[in-house]
């Protein structure tokens, strides 16, 4: 694995996606959130997904000039037609607009048609919590789960990322797909050549299966069957039905269908803590709840009850400190992008460990 | 079992809850929303809790005099404090103002505090659905389940319940519990003496058990662990924590804890689908939508692929037919309850086959 600090990749991802042809504010959206997941640990939503994004791209499948606009309006309400520009920047957009109306009304609901791929949720959400919000993002994807009953994808894994204040250092972030795991968590065994646990997914013939290829080429599994199913559906009706995007089959395949932009929906409601009490009684209230939790008994080899997010939180402290890990096949595939686009590729950080190696190897 | 035709029920339950000093409105949405669930098949929601319910108000747990009033108003947004009346009293009152608040703003979130056990989410979502809105219906309740990491219950098998109409018969309904399964599910099971599956509870010793008994000493597991444990939790941030209510072990048990009120919190979050789009293209797009999934391949001995809520729309029509079954066990226990109150017992449906039995017994 090679070593990168957070900032060198952010500003290498944003060569990349300028040198593509997508404008400044775009690119640095785009880089920031893939940056974001890296640092936690999401690497199924990191800059694995670059090369995906460029592609996308360069085949026309997304619109990096039309700005996202409003359509539909009523103030605490409003649905965004996101002209088919990054999901990143289109989510970032709604986002800014969900914060200022949630302020001004309490709660608010923008909904966003005519999007892409947005990344990892908890990117928005982590950022409304820390405005004094509480966050519920949704956003539809493509197919990749079977409806209970069913054999084949229908439903995508649509994502559910609820933030809060949390009075500490991290905030309460939950970021979940609805799939027993995230498909892109399927992905990056696929990459990496290793085995899926069992309940992950089933083959292209509806069996159970422990290869990640095969389970990619087949379906992943609702989160605790039913209940996952009807969730997901839920919030491709939230994200989909709702905003006129895509829903069911109308939401593409980001690597496989290159005749279509993705048509994907996302749905970002926003509380706001004041609207119901001072937010500092919201946050001694939580800090009185989370000194409980870290206080209940714990189960044999626990050494700590975590709450949503703590653990992706504590794990970017250590990033931010020793930098995002690549494996040898992406960063040959980043070489490979950069060389293309004529953009300097990222310089990685070498440790003292590095430089005895290379002092040995060149003794 | 004996069969009771719904409207008795429900008279029944009202005269009992009016004879306990009820007003006769609460008394009759309470009644409405216990048969509601006893007529979808959902019975651990159902006229099983009505003597719990009766001995809440003798006991001075429930205030059943109080009305719900407004304490933090700013329009698209307020919080309710529930007066400790009945939860499904309480929630209605909270979903009406939502549906109101929601059709003038596009968007509402109806906070409460100081509930009680609020009965099926279902009841409240499936209204709205009717009324042309989407519903986010969310309820914090008593200690079920351990944090993951956990031993003993720390938080409740907190409902979700998510509506959209579907220009159907049977509106999208998704109600589930934030566990494995519904708490109210092990009760039924261990009323009947049955067992319970693998994987729904583990014992008072924090070992993984079968015996419904047992399971209720012990705790409930959360759905998928980290997810259902995370989501739930969010839940309690929302209904709890929020709304100045109580959260974790300051939501108190029903069943055990006759000292405090249960200090139960809700928060309704509604949608008015008119903001975003014409309700008629809503449902248009909905039809279409479920007319794609009922034609996906199913799995062997799958008959029809079901969406949320459309399995218990069709038990419901079968049990406004045939009426509702009650177990031995809780005909004589609601016998006690009318002997007690000094109120008619409900009259069971006598069947062909009932009077066939009585005439071979009388011969």
């Amino acid at each position: 694995m090679t070593r990168y600090a957070p900032e060198v990749l952010t500003a290498f991802c944003t060569d990349v996606l300028v040198a593509s042809g997508v404008r400044q504010p775009v690119a640095a959206t785009v880089a920031a959130s893939l940056i974001y997941a890296d640092v936690r640990g999401v690497d199924s939503h990191g800059v694995l997904r670059l090369p995906i994004y460029v592609r996308r791209v360069r085949e026309g499948m997304v619109d990096v000039e039309r700005e996202p606009g409003i359509i539909e309006d009523r103030g605490a309400t409003a649905l965004l037609d996101g002209g088919n520009n990054f999901g990143a920047y289109v989510g970032q957009k709604a986002l800014d607009l969900a914060i200022e109306r949630a302020r001004r009304h309490g709660v608010a609901t923008i909904a966003v048609r005519r999007s892409n791929h947005f990344g990892t949720a908890a990117y928005f959400a982590e950022q409304a919590a820390a405005g004094g919000l509480i966050a519920v993002i949704v956003s539809n994807a493509s197919q990749t789960m079977p409806p209970t009953g069913g054999v084949r994808p229908f439903l995508g894994t649509n994502p559910l990322a609820i933030a809060a204040p949390s009075g500490g250092v991290s905030p309460f972030l939950l970021d979940m797909a609805t799939s027993q795991v995230a498909r892109g968590k399927i992905i990056a065994a696929a990459r990496r050549g290793e085995p899926i646990p069992e309940g992950w997914a089933i083959d292209a013939a509806g069996q159970p299966t422990r290869d990640a290829e095969a389970g990619l080429a087949g379906a992943v599994l609702p989160l605790g069957g039913a209940k996952g199913y009807g969730l997901s559906m839920a919030i491709d009706i939230l994200a989909g039905v709702l905003t006129g995007a895509g829903y069911g089959p109308y939401v593409r395949n980001m690597y496989e269908d290159w005749d279509n932009p993705q048509d994907v929906g996302h749905a970002f409601i926003l509380i706001d803590i004041a609207a119901f009490m001072p937010l500092s009684s919201f946050v001694a209230r939580m800090r009185e709840y989370l000194g409980l939790l870290k206080t209940e008994p714990r189960a044999p080899g626990v050494a700590e009850i975590l709450f949503a997010g703590e653990y992706e939180h504590r794990l970017a402290e250590g990033t931010r400190e020793s930098g995002i890990a690549l494996s040898p096949a992406l960063v040959q595939e980043l070489a490979v992008l950069a060389k293309d686009l004529a953009v300097a590729p990222p310089v990685p950080i070498v440790t003292p460990l590095d430089l005895r190696g290379a002092a040995a190897a060149g003794s």
